[in-house]
């Protein structure tokens, strides 16, 4: 990773959730895919188009510095050819804050390109804790 | 769309959003994708996982028959290979409730299979009403 390409959907993964974390634009800005047919929605945010919307919004929540604590469980995690598709339990919470931030859902879409798997949509949203699982479970 | 196998996934999407308006378990079906590796998320709901569940949440919803109004405002469609996703804005109602709901962005995500294309992911959550765009506006 040491040229922030990423060789499998799961190396991209977990490069957003350290530039999320780290409040790294340039790690954040590895991850994402170029153009305008990019999605971001952040929770209960409008949705972001395009690379420029997406990033503006990126620079001003990282313009205060790494202030989110993140820790992530899969939920699932598909492959079909170029593209991967994640759901992800996302736990957020504020340093030095201990209160308990509600859980999130992300759906993270990711492209394989010829710099590597790059992420084309993410979709966050406030969820439940409770999880309604299909017997099987796959990872 | 005689035999429900559908063309694209546009003619996929419509279905979807006609067999929930229209509390349509078959066509609800039919535009699904089978297996365990399905993804579905209500708003504010736990993430259902797999065809399996999935279905019976749709069965629950459905047992009442038809109660909701749907239109919705496609935000974003791009194919990659046989895969398709797109994003929608969906303005739900109950039927003889002058009340407006609050808007929900989706992620539809469609899979071209032998049997044409079918849903393999839908990820919908509560958004703001407005909307941050980008310059291009894709269709």
């Amino acid at each position: 990773m040491t040229n922030n390409e990423f060789e499998t959907p799961a190396a991209a993964e977990a490069a957003f959730y350290k530039a999320l974390e780290a409040a790294d634009t340039a790690l954040m800005q590895a991850v994402w895919d170029e153009g305008p047919d990019l999605v971001c929605v952040h929770p209960m945010w409008p949705e972001l188009h395009g690379h420029r919307a997406i990033f503006a919004a990126w620079r001003r929540m990282f313009a205060a510095g790494p202030h989110l604590t993140v820790s992530t469980v899969p939920v699932l995690q598909r492959r079909d050819g170029d593209l991967a598709t994640h759901v992800v339990h996302e736990q957020l919470g504020l340093r030095g804050d201990d209160n308990q931030q509600p859980p999130v859902v992300a759906t993270n879409v990711y492209r394989h390109t010829a710099a590597g798997w790059r992420m084309i949509l993410h979709h966050a949203s406030p969820t439940p804790t409770v999880t309604i699982d299909e017997d099987t479970v796959l990872h």
